[in-house]
């Protein structure tokens, strides 16, 4: 057996158990962890130190880039905050055994259809050491085994918080074998064909690496590969909100996937809107690339190519195209986007409904940045991530993601053969109020 | 471009617009469609004869069976099945534009996370011309393109009731091209690699036809590949209630998939329990298959091998063993079941919720037939299909499996730099009773 494929076995076998520990006892394992990990802050500044220290050669030669070494970097601070991030986390509700419906079937029958956690996830990520403790949280919270991958560059930051994580966590009763780590970078591509025994892959990192992962495992993935949000300044637009939210979406900050990277201008307000975002951007130093239309507008920016269209700059870059209808900007969306997030300024209700039905992306905005497309700012608590795909779940996810459902059916002996025949029983379908968590605690003694 | 390649293309640029039709436009057309049918049962049963004398030849020659021939055939009554079929499909509650949550993040600054098809489904199915009038309905309750391929052999039958549906449907209003069928053989290789445009895959037919796409297609799949089910007979079970439920979910249906296949009995209620509900079996010719330690007590049956464990019989046969303990029980389920649906007969609530939460089943039951799960039984309308993954829907999946969610939020020119810095403003993240739908007919001018 190879040792990933053992490593998932002990996961998927732990993840049996795990999904029956009550609220209270991955909670306290959640405090635990947060306590272990403050407490060894100057262990895993020495691990990480060791990480960074390989880091800084490689940038002298030329492999990394500074920013990606700046993130490999811990500190004292950024150690408290994974502490306190994974405390935040125990403090959310439980998202395990919620009645999503309850129904009475016939008298003494129902149904109850309960969320239970998926099973065991998958985790490859790069750089960032403070991701495999947030990922190891949103996991015990929601019951789910896990097999971390982390980049090499971070090996020994990761080894060391994935020792505190897994010590802490089974001192604190949860079954063994729930966290798995794996460091070898060839070992990646066993965890892809692990198909039957891994439920969910939660990639981080490059569009490039989550669409490596994308198109070579057939386990479900969730995430994105990019944000490319677009803002449609309509004909009806308010001229002061159309440039405050033009600003914001992609001035805020940059480098972040809801960030807005075209923006699609209706031709009537063109002439009068473009000249003023223009100056905002000039001050705010974004480079702007136009269509020819723009550019007639705006005589001194770059020319906007087909390929600008379907650039997720994450950076002081926009492209704009003014387009002759808002179909010609549903249009584009639909084509160019990544079905991530997108926004229409207008004042007219039909042209809003129009736009926010008409585009296929998980978050669709009227009169409001891109920049909100975001679990914190949706109010979902911690963020699993952001899914483009339309399975499972989609745009913002919250632990909730990290959830399935089973049903439950509680029966008095009945059999299905009362309900056939000429004699048939009919059922009741009828929605009841019991929750299957007041059930579960009285059965339990 | 390849021809399936083109039809996905066009199902995908109709879904964009049938995603966005009225509730009754969808039900209009599908009444007509109903009517189509009907008035055409001749014409049907004619292109069916076809099929049907087609399949007979190859029957002779020993290629199909009879069920398989029997399964093929169409008749006047079997049409108006179809057409009843289509119309209460109709009459089921629209599942576009549920509003799932709302909240308000700010004044005047909503959030609605609202019920939307998914896009473009694939149906891939055996022989049973029924299939394809079925799953055209509820695509198009839900707003759902859908590619179509049916098997040679109802290619005839296939043909016509495509071109009825089609036609009736776009009488109506429907978007041209959001029916599309696949005639040649080869053209389900091309289908199953369509990962860009199709977005979910409800296969139906044998076990080996579901494994085959499974495995050789990234897109997800909605379905089960086997059911193979069982009873559990705890020590603390009422006896009466044991052998009723025991009979039922093996006898009252055989070629099912939530018909019970393996029967565990607890030892301490073996020797009690066994004689009554083998006589039971036999009376109903039943074939039974037991472990060492059953053919003890029943000592005229055959034995039962490592295999039996692992076989969906779908017919009268059924293979016992008995356990030690109930935790050997669920260990017995999680390793040969196919996780579709198994119940437990006890008395005791400590022990039933044990089984319950410990079978990593879709539906785990207490003192009820395993023949209960069900999309009808469980009250979800019309029925997709049983799904045994755990990502996106589980278990009897209704109309709902069909949609996914996506986020409108509705500001009043909000930006996100409002909410950080020195100064910033909170979310109020607070639930609220409005719904998507009156906004969005108050909005439809």
């Amino acid at each position: 057996m190879k040792s990933v494929e053992r490593k998932a076995t002990q996961a998927e076998k732990a993840a049996l158990k795990l999904a029956n520990t009550s609220t209270q006892s991955r909670d306290e394992a959640l405090i635990k962890i947060a306590s272990k990990i403050k407490e060894n802050t100057e262990s895993i500044l020495e691990a990480n130190e060791e990480d960074v220290e390989e880091a800084e050669k490689l940038l002298e030669r030329g492999k990394y880039t500074q920013a990606f070494v700046d993130r490999l970097k811990l500190s004292g601070d950024k150690v408290s905050d994974i502490a306190r991030m994974i405390r935040s986390v125990a403090e959310q509700e439980d998202p395990l055994g919620r009645t999503l419906d309850a129904k009475e079937l016939d008298e003494n029958l129902e149904l109850y259809k309960v969320s239970v956690p998926i099973g065991v996830l998958g985790s490859i990520f790069e750089s960032r050491p403070d991701v495999l403790p947030q990922v190891s949280a949103l996991s015990l919270k929601s019951g789910n085994s896990v097999i971390l991958k982390g980049g090499s560059e971070a090996e020994k930051s990761n080894k060391i918080l994935f020792k505190l994580v897994k010590e802490a966590s089974e001192e604190a009763g949860i079954p063994e074998g729930w966290i798995q780590l794996i460091e070898a970078r060839r070992e990646v591509r066993d965890l892809l064909e692990m198909d039957e025994k891994v439920d969910l892959l939660i990639p981080r990192g490059s569009k490039k690496f989550i669409r490596f992962i994308q198109e070579n495992s057939r386990i479900p993935v969730l995430g994105h590969a990019e944000g490319l949000c677009h803002i449609y300044v309509d004909e009806k637009a308010d001229m002061g909100m159309a440039v405050r939210v033009s600003f914001d979406g992609k001035v805020q900050y940059t480098a972040v996937c809801n960030a807005a990277e075209t923006l699609l201008v209706h031709r009537e307000i063109a002439l009068d809107f473009l000249p003023r975002i223009a100056e905002k951007y000039r001050e705010a130093g974004v480079e702007m690339r136009g269509c020819e239309r723009t550019r007639e507008i705006l005589e001194d920016i770059t020319e906007a190519t087909e390929d600008d269209w379907r650039t997720e700059y994450l950076d002081s870059i926009i492209s704009i195209k003014i387009v002759d209808e808002l179909e010609e900007a549903i249009d584009h969306i639909n084509t160019y986007g990544s079905k991530h997030t997108d926004s229409i300024i207008s004042e007219d209700k039909d042209r809003l409904l129009k736009f926010l039905q008409g585009v296929d992306s998980s978050s669709v905005m009227a009169n409001a940045s891109t920049r909100f497309s975001d679990g914190y700012r949706y109010g979902l608590g911690a963020e699993v991530g952001i899914s483009t795909g339309k399975i499972h779940a989609r745009g913002p996810v919250g632990l909730e993601g990290l959830t399935t459902y089973k049903y439950y059916v509680l029966g008095d002996g009945h059999v299905v053969d009362s309900y056939s025949g000429p004699e048939a029983k009919s059922f009741t379908h009828m929605e009841i109020s019991k929750k299957w968590r007041e059930i579960r605690d009285s059965w339990n003694d």
